[in-house]
This record gives C-alpha cells, sequence and structure tokens, in this order.
C-alpha cells in the first residue's frame, strides 16, 4: 500500500481519536504516519489544522485520512467542508441514532476528561494509582489488606507496568511481590502473603526472553543468564502450582492484554460499573 | 432519562470499545451502568453474552447500547442476529469505506494491542514507565538527560500520575521533582535540575484543593493546613515565574489534559509518530 499520513484530530485531548483510529489502522498492512492534533477549540486553530492537512494532501497527492471526534459543531464544521483529507467522524456517526434512542439530544461536552478530576471515579483512579506505586516491588507490607490483586512473579516478569496499568485504566489497587532465590530455597511464600492467598495472582515468562529483557539491565550478569532464568521460571511456576495461585505468561501479550485477564479473573465484578 | 445498561464487548481485550463507548456517551446527561465484556472470541463465548444482553434487556424493560469492535466476522454475526441490544458497530461502520479508500481488504486482526509485546514502540513505552518508576519524586538524578520531561511542582500537585500517565500513553520518560520549603528559601531550583532548565514543565495546583488533598493523606498537619499551602503554592509560582518555567495548573483538570498540554508544549515533535 502507498505511504498515508493520518490525522487524529479533537477539540479535547484527542486520546480517543487516537485510540480509535490506532484500533481501525490495525486492521489494514499500511504504513502509515501518525500526527495528533489535539485541542482545536475554536474556529481559527480548525483552520489552522485544516491548511496542514491539505498541505500534507498536496505534498503526498493522495488525500489524508483524519479521525475525529470533535464535539463543537463549528469547529466540525470547518473539517467537514475546508479538509481534503477522508474525515472519519467518529461522533456524528453515533451520535444521531443514539439521540432517537434515548430520546434526548447531546449535550456537545467536548472531552469526556473534563470535569472528571471532580468525579469519584477519577479520585478512587488517583488513590489507586498512588497505592500501586506506595506497594511496587514488595516495598510495603502495610495495608495489603486494601489492595485489590497482588501480583507476584520474577524480577522483570511485567509485574511493575501491569500493576500500574491496572491502575490507571481499571482504578485497582495493584500491589507486587518479586519472587527471589530466598523464596524458591524456602520453597514458600513471601510471609507477607500467606494471609491474602486470594488475592494474589502470578505472572511467568519464557526464560529465554526474561534473558533478553535482564540483559539490557544488566549485560552477561549472573542475574541475566538464560540458565538462572531458567531456574528461576522453573521454581516461580513450581511455587504457583503448588500454592494454587492462577497465572498466565506475559512472553507474548501486552499489558492491556494481561491487565484485562487479571481484572476478569480476579475481580469479575469490577467488570461492571 | 430511563436507566439503560451499556455493553462493550470485544473479542480483545474491550479497551478502544469502552474507551470511544464512554467518550459518545460523555455526550449525554444520561445515567448508565457499564458492563465489560472482552476476549469473546468464539462463537459460543458470544452466544453466552448475547443472552446476557438479552436476559437484561428483558428485565429492564428496553433494549441496552452495546458497543462493539469485534472483529471475526462469525462472532460478530451473533451479535448481528442473535441480540436484542442496540448494536453500534465501530469497526464495521468505518472499516469498509477504508477499504475502498486504501483499495485493500482489512486483515480481520484481533486487538491492536496482539503482538505489540514484539514491537519497538512497545519496548519503548515499557521503558518509559520504568524510567518514569525510577525518577518518580526525585528519587534519582541519575540519567535525568535522558528525561524528555521533567515535572516540578509542590507535593501533591499531580506531578506522580501525570508522569505515569506520560510514560504509559505517550512512552515519554517523565522525572519528576518536588518542589519543598528547603528549594523556597534558598530561592533556587533543586541542583540537579538547573542543566536542564529546557525540560521543566511545572504544576500548580488551587490552595485549597491541595489542602483537601492533603489532608486526606495527613489530617490536621502543618502540611496540609490552608496557610502553608497558600504559601508553598505563592512560593512555587513565583520561583516558576522566575525561572522562566512553563506551567499549567491541575486543579480542575484530569490527568489525560495535563499530559497532553505537556506533550505539546515540552515534546511538539512527538505529536508525530
Amino acid at each position: 500500500m502507498s505511504h498515508r499520513t493520518v490525522f487524529f484530530v479533537s477539540d479535547g485531548t484527542g486520546i480517543t481519536a487516537e485510540t480509535f483510529g490506532n484500533a481501525i489502522l490495525a486492521q489494514f498492512e499500511a504504513t502509515v504516519r501518525r500526527v495528533r492534533l489535539p485541542f482545536l477549540d475554536s474556529v481559527d486553530k480548525a483552520h489552522q489544522a485544516a491548511r496542514q492537512i491539505n498541505h500534507t494532501a498536496e505534498v503526498e497527492g493522495r488525500r489524508p485520512l483524519v479521525f475525529t471526534t470533535v464535539v463543537n459543531a463549528e469547529v466540525l464544521d470547518v473539517f467537514q467542508h475546508h479538509c481534503r483529507g477522508m474525515l472519519l467522524d467518529m461522533f456524528g456517526t453515533f451520535v444521531q441514532p443514539l439521540e432517537e434512542e434515548l430520546g434526548i439530544k447531546s449535550n456537545h461536552r467536548v472531552g469526556r476528561f473534563s470535569d472528571a478530576s471532580k468525579s469519584k471515579a477519577y479520585h478512587d483512579r488517583i488513590e489507586a494509582i498512588n497505592y500501586s506505586l506506595a506497594h511496587d516491588d514488595g516495598q510495603s507490607d502495610k495495608d495489603l489488606e486494601s489492595a485489590d490483586v497482588i501480583l507476584v512473579g520474577v524480577s522483570r516478569s511485567g509485574k511493575t507496568p501491569t500493576s500500574l496499568y491496572l491502575a490507571m485504566q481499571y482504578g485497582l489497587k495493584a500491589s507486587n511481590y518479586p519472587l527471589i532465590p530466598e523464596d524458591f530455597e524456602r520453597r514458600k511464600l513471601p510471609p507477607a502473603l500467606a494471609t491474602h492467598r486470594k488475592k494474589l495472582f502470578g505472572l511467568t515468562i519464557a526464560p529465554d526472553r526474561l534473558s533478553e529483557i535482564r540483559n539490557e539491565r544488566r549485560p552477561n550478569s549472573r542475574y541475566a543468564d538464560l540458565e538462572n532464568c531458567r531456574m528461576e521460571v522453573a521454581e516461580a511456576e513450581a511455587m504457583m502450582r503448588r500454592e494454587g495461585i492462577r497465572w498466565l505468561s506475559t512472553t507474548t501479550k501486552s499489558i492491556e492484554e494481561i491487565a484485562t485477564t487479571i481484572l476478569q479473573e480476579v475481580r469479575p465484578e469490577r467488570l461492571e460499573y
């Protein structure tokens, strides 16, 4: 396919347009250049953006794709009438059918994130981030009662990014604990975890991938050595089996996939809100 | 408006359906119950989900809204023909016009996050998360050269969640540094920051909001006292003005809005990728 430029155009952050646009683009074997154009909250800014898009169309000799979540009618009008890109109007397409279905008018409010800072859900999410941060890497045994989930696994199996993502996306208080050689020697979970068995979820990883990741951090160390990684992973998996801890392999999974699987397994009631 | 149930239905994580669905719903003054149904990757699971949706329709006496990003044709077929919800097919709506525009067929690949774990962008994002975590709250002066942005502000002005979000969403290496009474007495930035002036971005916050937040953490402390918060905020803003540091107030902004503003101000070149 020929090269294309894709614009994500919004009067808010553009995060929705980008998330959605990239999901659609993943359906195509296409090489694209992506340009984010957030906060286009005036007709002037819209015209300036339209000029940028039109310039790209001229230079590249084909029309750019323009994913938009613009809510302001006047701003949207600029893109509908003065922009030579292919407009993919994500809101317009669905808002009208929804107005009919719900029997109410949309409020054309810009940005689903606006005013979020006042809501309880937002507050809980920030609390969850702070909690997950304070409980990263077994840093604190305090208040493990409040944890929604406690991740365990060998060093660099993906616990930290997963914990933070669980907090950020799903508002879960996620603590995480490394399984270390001392635990394997004792053949027991870290003592602080014994009374929180139900909240535990294990992450494992293919030893060769683990060795690769650890080598980036500490090249040619015993820590990163493939044989050592094989031993640690085998011990960790044996422990999780012995202790009846649910687990998954992070080797080929993204943090989004890992986090959603954990949400579903450990906190299925949180699938509803 | 009458109460509605909204389903987010996906053969992947459902994060795209949820992000997009919530953005649309924010346009309506509606009270809704939300239900995530991720990983519906077989016809069996689809039928089970459709039964759940149909049951809700019966109990509530009105059809639920069903935002879907299902890619698998057989799975989608179940929802198109056996589900009594209002189907908002986000992919189907845009994929066909895009196939025509691009002159290629979509690959019906499930999940924009799949295989992500192998990509360079994904790797960089995980690196950014680890970096931001290691450089939270002035923990480390090491390797500040690598930082894309260094946030400064008084304690609890929003630096930590913003840093992590910048890393998670935009792959920026974001360090953050508290401005503390000692800095105000010396009337100087923390020494480690002097050579990184261009990367600095300040966060400030309304004193009464700050006092509220600090009171949750340390009730009735001098730290949380409104007068003290006023003094710290005034000193921090004066310092930022004196040092020519760009800044914004986080009082009524979400981390998404704060992060996107910072991206645009400090790393405008990263708006393209």
